[in-house]
């Protein structure tokens, strides 16, 4: 066996991918050393103010970036206010800057990216129309959305094998047929499934508020990349948590839609295709609520199933309810899984005021089953998490030397370890999986509800490798049901000082089954009841 | 071993059981020997003159039976000019002479319908408005869907032992709630999965074009009912062709629409819950394209999901399609099932006078990967179906002591009798599937296809235990399409004096995922294309 100090052949090239990503970023977007100084994964500082001190982005490009939802944003580019050019090249420099601080990036492509901006801005001069609904906007998209030419590790070291991917993901190309610019991809955990985002390729992405702090996962470099504002707008995907953790832990707006709204087809997947269960689904990371309903609705402008046929093909409607005055159920901590006190205080603080706010609130504990429902579910849909036979996600990372990150045990439960899976545990998973469904089913029927208020996580944002268990985040995943984070106040260091906890706290917002327009109204209504701005 | 002469007591029993259920027609509506003489499984007789020739029925009965098709009784109960009682004892008695005749029928409750009816009758007399869009209609249901109170023993004796249904099936609350009267459930066969409907409960549905015929399956009861005349529209369901093999074999409309439109919850199943793979569904048979949407129209005004959560909400949409001129691509004969001459004229014939119409024909053969393709999905298909290590279905026969029905060994692949499924295959399943859905994809975008015309199975209809598997119908299930039956043409008896198929021929639409609403549009124009008249 190797000692710790002689270099692996797997560290030898991980390290030149890196150097090589690294010299992809033009000499005049690399920070000075004074920027950089005492920074790293065990750095309290915050580096968000670092893109407005460090001299590299103009004042426009400041603005640019800081200023505006994508909505925004995407106003001016159909009127020539700003160029795509202008506004590629700001977000091209500010995510190289975020990269610096808190490695949230993977592949860059910054000078297609140009490219492509020049083209958008071309065919608007030429045709007096823009390209599309999403005309001219940079968009970031999770690693794991295979890019043609571009390669797609997912953190596997295995994977650089792979070489550059063959076809574009079906969301690539939906969204560049509707005019977006893609300029980067976003950093992951190693195996998608921990909320650590840590792998040996790229390495660990680090949460812009405070660097000691994780940045979720998996979907963790689009969080950090959107918190930095180095993307107006991003995609992740979510089979337990992997967007809203993200958008979470870093204070972004967040939705895991119903699955198979947003195309899913054409990724590079950790696991073994076919799997029975749970579905993962993709959907944005944002700055707003309206920047959430924009991607939903022009993506599916697009009839998504001519490039993914495992899609729901179904438009984007008008949201249905006329009523302003909602009709809230909320659920506060589960027995197993107690909340700490900011995140308790942030949740009841937020019932409170919706209460005031005229919507009614109904709590839901005594309803329950169960007190400890939500341990139950998340054992339910981690067994199934582990159904694979040939364990090919272990496999992925085995096979080239590399280490398993630390993480991935505490992202799992321990009596699975050595779960034999058998054809008996796929049909009880879906029995379970419907009864699951029925207790939710019977809360909102029986209580008349619009939206369920509940916690994302039993802490706010923890130290590296802590996050462990998807608690709460998975119900939705379970349920399918479509679900929205909303960053809404702070820990409170006073009187929490003993905790690591100082960024955003969001409640979770549970919707219906194919009723994210429904969601994304409900979520505006909430924003507007809380006071929540967008970023 | 008993001898064969001797009678068990699972026979003492379902005797005991048909005598009550015969016993609940009333005397008035029995017919009298001389309409039943040389009637029987071997008569080459048509019964469907005898309703008219019986004199049970007086000529508004005769009338309101087998005039109207439901959209049009539907007008005629809402303007008060035929009341629901009336309408209801006509289909009742009509419904019970079909029973005599055919077997059609498990459990009647006519008394219950005719007081519905009456209910019905004095809404719209008090209120001034119908109950809902299926105000004071009858319809029939299969055996499976749960009505509170009835048996749902889906021709097993061992369901006996269950009592009546404690809940409506999810489907039942809605038809209700929208002003629908309930009458009768539907013969089946046991296990639901041949195309023979045949059970030692209620015995064999004969098909009432020519009695020696098989009536098909699962929905088989459903198929030969609506033939006769005996309801205006029903309900079936569809995993491998159940609901279109019945519409097929009996001259009717049917749809099996896309997976989790219309609620399947709640009803009896003759398998394991929580199985894997191809997703059964609910839909109509009926007397005309109008009908078909009519009721996918009607149930989907309601919000399904409050009653199934396992439906995907989405409402039905006015079909986008402004042209009408489709492109129809067209799938003939797979190598390992050729069509038999009927099959191959009716279709042939359909394809020449379509593209005399004006619409764009596209043969499909040439770009398929093998020839054999459909044979290749419905080994993958079947395989699937036999993914229950516990063989629910098969120990739901054997626990009562009854035999298993002579069809079930020729509607199953003999090469699965010893299969033993593990989780790979579960796997390996779901990655072929998708790969076929890839196939089918590709041919609709390819060549911008409306609809494919293909055909229903390689015969026409055939003798009892003769119809094997459901080639061609399973294709629409594993790729999740929706598919159109449409009566078209009859086989030749000059040209074809050898062959015992003298029904009609009905050749499949298949449409696209969630596009039920085109296929239903593209059907009606292929009906006025092919001067396809309404029942």
């Amino acid at each position: 066996m190797a000692s710790s100090t002689e270099t692996q052949p797997w560290q030898k090239r991980t390290k030149e991918y890196r150097e090589a990503a690294a010299a992809k970023i033009p000499e005049a977007w690399r920070l000075k050393p004074e920027c950089t100084a005492d920074l790293g994964p065990t750095s309290s500082k915050s580096v968000l103010d670092v893109p407005a001190k460090c001299g590299i982005l103009t004042d426009r490009e400041l603005d640019i970036t800081a200023n505006y939802d994508a909505v925004a944003l995407l106003e001016k580019l159909a009127s020539s206010e700003f160029s795509s050019l202008d506004v590629t090249t700001a977000f091209c420099k500010r995510a190289a800057i975020a990269q610096q601080l808190t490695c949230c990036l993977t592949e860059t492509f910054f000078d297609q990216a140009i490219d492509r901006a020049k083209n958008c801005d071309e065919y608007l001069a030429t045709n007096k129309k823009p390209l599309g609904p999403l005309h001219g906007l940079p968009i970031s998209i999770k690693d794991s959305f295979n890019v043609q030419g571009i390669p797609s590790t997912i953190g596997y070291v295995s994977f650089l094998d792979h070489g550059p991917a063959k076809d574009d993901a079906a969301l690539v190309k939906i969204l560049l047929a509707l005019g977006a610019v893609l300029y980067t991809k976003t950093n992951v955990p190693q195996s998608l499934m921990t909320g650590d985002s840590e792998n040996n390729v790229f390495l660990r992405v680090l949460n812009p508020n405070k660097l000691l702090l994780g940045a979720g996962g998996s979907s963790g470099g689009e969080g950090a990349l959107l918190a930095m504002k180095g993307s107006p707008i991003g995609v992740g995907t979510d089979i337990a948590g992997s967007i809203r953790i993200p958008a979470y832990v870093n204070g972004t707006f967040g939705l895991r839609p119903t699955a198979s709204r947003i195309p899913y087809g054409g990724q590079t997947g950790p696991g073994r295709a076919g799997a029975p269960g749970i579905l993962p689904v993709a959907g944005p990371l944002a700055r707003s609520v309206r920047d959430i309903e924009m991607l939903m609705k022009a993506v599916l402008t697009y009839d998504c199933w001519t490039v993914d046929d495992a899609v729901i093909s179904a438009p984007w409607r008008e949201a249905s309810s006329p009523n302003k005055k909602l009709t809230i159920g909320y659920l506060l901590e589960d027995a197993k899984y107690p909340l700490h006190p900011p995140v308790l205080r942030t949740l009841k603080t937020a019932i409170a005021k919706l209460g005031a706010a005229g919507h009614t609130l109904i709590p839901l504990a005594s309803q329950l089953p169960t007190l400890d429902l939500m341990a139950e579910v998340m054992e339910s849909a981690f067994t199934g998490f582990a159904m694979d036979p040939a364990k090919t996600s272990l496999n992925n990372i085995l096979k080239s030397g590399e280490p398993v990150v630390a993480s991935i045990p505490t992202a799992s439960m321990p009596e699975l370890k050595y779960f034999e899976p058998s054809v008996n545990d796929v049909f009880r998973l879906n029995v379970e999986r419907r009864e699951y469904c029925k207790v939710f089913r019977d809360l909102y029927v029986n209580n008349g509800l619009d939206a369920v208020v509940m916690p994302m996580y039993a802490g706010t944002a923890v130290a590296h490798d802590k996050y462990g268990m998807a608690i709460y985040t998975v119900l939705a995943n379970l349920l399918d049901y479509p679900a929205m984070t909303l960053p809404y106040l702070k820990a409170d260091k006073q009187a929490d000082a003993e905790y690591r906890r100082d960024v955003s706290y969001t409640p979770l917002l549970l919707g219906r089954p194919m009723r994210d327009e429904e969601l994304v109204q409900h979520g505006q209504i909430v924003a507007d009841a809380l006071e929540i701005k967008s970023l």
